[in-house]
């Protein structure tokens, strides 16, 4: 691949004029019936809801985030059932970010690596998420492995969930945990770096905290940003890009991940055919496009 | 299920008179091959080594623990072929471990619970490794899916890899993060508690460490270790069962795991038949299993 994943996320953005993720989450108790019966037939079930997600998301978002512990959880059928999600959007045009949030070391690590960012039999994702308790040993091998396939990592610093201070935010020499986390990951970009700038070594960082969002930029002002937590977690679309930076075509930083506002909004789950389903997670997808949209001043 | 993982599993230990947990890491590079063609046709090959391994080890281990990450590489079927060993390894009557590694919160986290810990399509493992950097929100799910199946969940807390330090030993306030992460989880070791005296809510400790097994037993009294690092990364059998208890039984309070030593021996790299690899495999087991029972004083 000769173009890096970074300048491929931005260019995205950029053709999308908004940051929009979509989350690509198959709750068993979301999933309109007229999909189907998700825990009788998952793999028909969340192959027809996820290209139908992906086919409204695709004109709208930059970006595709499937979730993969809510596939795992019908078995390998809905393993299967992600990959071919994860083709499917990259095929429509998105950039597939796959949230996996694996975390090991050394060849178990490069399995995980293999297995989310490798092509067949491997998910063959732009980019994964990864968890990094096990220390800098985690990091390496999915790096190296996105660099030789010209693919991202996003790596958990900060998180949008109520209890993600729990250990993120201890106090280690006057810096919380997650700070460290970034200092560590700072020099790293450097591997994934693209021509414009950015970096595929992406830092999650939780829409949830503004303030900390903005500190994390000054640790690591070349790493793009996955924001979760915008749209049903709460936080407004100005919070979202807190840590994005000014640029000629506005804030620019990373993308702004929205997931049950977008895929479940209230008249979806009442829309009586496809029709009506298709129009009520567009108009969700349009609006939260525009706001975030309108927060980069695009 | 009647019986408390916990209990079921310190019965395991007692029944084979030592804490050896076998680890089953498919290597594509080190699977013989007399088993056939890893690459070629993963599923068949992975399921042939990985029942032989089960065979010998049922004989001499209390635990399996599948390391998923390199199942994964092969995609949906190495996925598939790591359920259908943990259900040989059950059946053969070992209690098994899958090493995930997951984690997540809210429904992905009780999804990769049910992944792992639930029945068809789930892995029905016994017990998953779980990742704690995003807070307690990441344990909740998995430990009320694994009381409410009699199962257990083995917490990431202190690892065995060179850079384990990086985050897990930082300073806050006069203590490491993984001993808040221990203390996080003590109180939490009471709702998989077995009538053993011992909670299924295992803690990882990495058998590298000793002294730091020592002071997580201080930490964590109840909770039972799941020790990795012993055999191929280089800690002795005392060390592995550092953070152990003196019982009527012998040293008790966890099992110690051994992947490359015990299922890629020398030996076994190169036997000529089928025979011959089992013969090497098994010394391999009786000999570590041997060991550890000494260290153990049984």
């Amino acid at each position: 691949m000769s173009t890096a994943y970074a300048d491929r996320l931005i260019e995205s953005v950029r053709v999308k004029a908004t940051p929009l993720c979509i989350g690509l989450d198959p709750f068993a108790d979301k999933v309109p019936a007229m999909f189907g019966d998700l825990r009788a037939d998952p793999a028909a079930v969340l192959v027809k809801f996820g290209t139908s997600v992906i086919d409204v998301a695709a004109k709208h978002a930059a970006v595709l985030k499937p979730q993969l512990g809510l596939f795992e959880q019908f078995g390998e059928m809905g393993y299967a059932a992600a990959r071919m999600l994860v083709e499917y959007g990259r095929a429509a045009g998105m950039i597939v970010l796959l949230d996996a949030k694996r975390g090991d070391i050394g060849t178990t690590a490069e399995g995980y690596a293999r297995a989310t960012l490798g092509a067949r039999p491997g998910f063959d994702a732009d980019c994964v998420t990864v968890n990094p308790y096990m220390g800098k040993d985690t990091l390496v091998p999915f790096v190296s492995t996105a660099k030789a396939l010209g693919k991202g990592v996003a790596v958990l610093v900060r998180t949008s969930n109520p209890g993600a201070g729990d250990f993120q935010d201890l106090q280690v020499g006057g810096a919380p945990v997650w700070r460290r986390v970034a200092e560590m990951l700072a020099p790293e970009t450097q591997d994934l770096m693209g021509a414009s700038g950015w970096s595929g070594l992406m830092a999650v960082a939780g829409a949830t905290y503004p303030d900390e969002a903005r500190t994390l930029r000054e640790a690591m002002p070349n790493a793009l940003f996955l924001v979760p937590g915008y749209g049903a977690q709460g936080a407004s679309a100005a919070d979202a890009v807190a840590g994005f930076v000014a640029t000629k075509q506005g804030l620019e930083g990373g993308v702004v991940s929205s997931s049950r506002a977008v895929t479940y909004p209230a008249a979806a789950q009442t829309a009586k055919n496809m029709g009506e389903w298709r129009a009520a997670i567009e108009a969700a997808m349009q609006a939260a496009a525009a706001e975030l949209r309108t927060a980069c001043n695009r």
